[in-house]
């Protein structure tokens, strides 16, 4: 049995999305700049694409500019939004726990001479309101959260954090990275006067190599990459074409009875949790709170195990799993985000993350519980802690 | 009949390049950072590719990074130098007739206080050395020029440049955008003395949104993306790995038999030239020479003829074709390239670029002649001049 419990990682895309991909590179491989049939062709499919992302999130397909992932969307709205603001303020907000992409861009523009606010979490990951509010000036030209936490699944409080800037930082723009999120919660950028939101296709069943970014209209970002001109200036080079026309057939497929694929992944991770927490002793559920996790991420310490080498026991069962994060370029530190939260190193050493999508099922849970469990019991025979 | 002349803006992928992007997107979507097999296998399947790349080039694959495509290729390798090397000096280089992803660059530089020249070219679209050779001095840190020209295909004498740095510019790094002339010309960057190369894949069958970029070891290059750490942290971001594994496949495919298929295609060129030439008159080939031509770019200006007319009535006989360069976002300024070459307006307005691929055939030059004959004819009935 292979079970696939990688998905904050990367997911599998759909067969759909494939197909409109393999159509694009063989029937209609355009240049969307060329002024031919050919050309109108290939504009024509990313304008779908991108109307379809846009009625995903309920903004104007004007507001949506692609990009080559989540992490080149995270930097052109951090530091595009940064530079185009630089007059009016130097203090940036962004948390303790947010994806590599964002931190080492705030760490850069640090090094620039900004000023850096790095917001601490509690013990469930939501950020530290009180310190957020104390930090909150008319300095500030930038708030930049992440939605849903991508190790330990945390979901910070948009609605609550967008009425503080308002109320104490009205120079501030507030970028949310919604890549973990996007396909899984609602979150509407209008509604939650988001001014820049960064999604990624691969964590949605869609291509890698392609994300997008939404600007809210009249919000000035500067470019990062210069070249032609594609995507209003926001983004120039020739435009990823299948990746785009992918990325869109994915969000269109994970938007259809959504919040039905969520309630079953929902139940996936709840019934791993269970037997987890009922039917192996010594364990952590990290970052865990009934109101506040997102439905498709388990972050579980399994105290006495080293995560690597269950791992890599678990993936000899067929069993697909991560420690901490996928997105470091399998550097083994100790994660940050579990640092942030206060976990104790016995704790960091020994955390999986499991991570689930619409694809997966009961079964695969039920085998994935009575392997680990076997799994954690010899491996606690032989490790000493 | 189609007749697809339009391959300096995009080509067509080879179908084994699909059949590999297929089978990465549908078995083998594992994220390279993941740690089990998954991921691993798809860090393999990176790594392949890398080193098929490397060896095109004759350089270490350790050399070669992936970016999005040969404009990030450019700005990487442009800002990422120069930023690296800002206290060795203030002075760059390049010419007027570059891509707009490094012109643009350059021009961002300027503002940000670097002096730049911009060396002009001679009426074949070869830079002036004489000019070259006054500008390089000491404060020169970076000289970026292409190998082949996008529009008029001229080649630069990269080895007549680099002996030139050499002499009067030793602080200075030498960047080549070998976009168009990947895979048609042999160029490689130990032999000629280049510390940055870009290329890309979907200018050779390969998929477009990926792209590559040399840099020679020891030389140190900025990222101007910030994240994860990947491909050595010069691009941070989850790998794009079918593009990657697609434009490995590309380039084997087009370095088989390279010499081959590229004096196919120079004879295609020949052909259409030669036919074009005798058979109508007030024509005029743009930066054309007999030893300085890329092997697969042609550019007529049919004088009284309007080139967005021509190139439309073209296409409705199913013949793809440019006016300029395809690579501003639709755009219709007039060619900068023409312009740099001391080009009438007439000409430029007048200006066809064909552009050709070993998939192309005697046959299409013949019908496509016959029916360029035609159209010009009608069209400069009607057109008043």
């Amino acid at each position: 049995m292979e079970v696939y419990f990688d998905n904050s990682a990367t997911t599998k895309p759909y067969r759909e999305v494939v197909d409109a991909m393999v159509e694009m590179l063989t029937d209609h491989y355009g240049n969307p700049s060329s002024l031919h049939r050919m050309g109108i062709h290939a504009e024509r499919a990313v304008k779908e694409a991108r109307e379809i992302i846009a009625k995903a999130l309920h903004v104007k397909s004007k507001e949506i500019f692609f990009t080559s992932g989540g992490t080149e969307s995270n930097n052109i709205a951090i530091r595009g939004a940064v530079q185009a603001n630089r007059k009016r303020g130097n203090h940036l907000i962004t948390s303790a726990i947010e994806h590599p992409s964002v931190l080492n861009t705030f760490k850069a523009l640090e090094e620039e001479g900004y000023r850096v606010s790095y917001i601490p979490v509690n013990k469930a990951g939501v950020i530290d309101l009180d310190r957020l509010n104390d930090e909150l000036c008319e300095d500030t030209i930038l708030v930049s959260l992440m939605h849903v936490n991508n190790e330990i699944g945390s979901i910070q409080p948009i609605h609550v954090i967008k009425d503080m800037i308002l109320k104490k930082a009205l120079n501030a723009l507030f970028h949310v990275d919604a890549v973990q999120s996007f396909g899984k919660l609602s979150l509407l950028p209008e509604k939650c006067g988001i001014d820049l939101l960064s999604v990624s296709a691969h964590k949605i069943h869609g291509p890698k190599g392609i994300g997008a970014l939404y600007i809210k209209k009249g919000t000035i970002v500067k470019p990062i990459v210069f070249g032609g001109h594609q995507e209003m200036n926001i983004r120039s080079g020739t435009e990823n074409v299948p990746g785009i026309v992918g990325f869109g057939q994915a969000v269109r497929l994970a938007f259809q009875d959504m919040e039905q694929k969520v309630r079953h992944i929902q139940s996936i991770r709840a019934a791993l949790k269970e037997k987890i927490v009922s039917g192996i002793k010594d364990i952590y559920v990290n970052g865990d709170s009934e109101t506040n996790s997102a439905p498709h991420i388990l972050n579980v310490s399994f105290f006495g195990v080293r995560a690597e080498v269950l791992l890599h026991a678990l993936e000899d069962k067929g069993i697909f799993v991560s420690t901490g994060s996928a997105c470091s370029s399998n550097k083994p530190s100790p994660s940050h985000v579990l640092q942030a939260i206060g976990s104790s190193k016995e704790c960091i050493d020994s955390a999986i993350r499991f991570s689930f999508s619409e694809f997966n099922t009961m079964e695969e849970v039920e085998y994935c519980y009575n392997q680990l469990n076997s799994i954690v019991e010899q491996l606690r025979k032989y490790v000493r802690r």
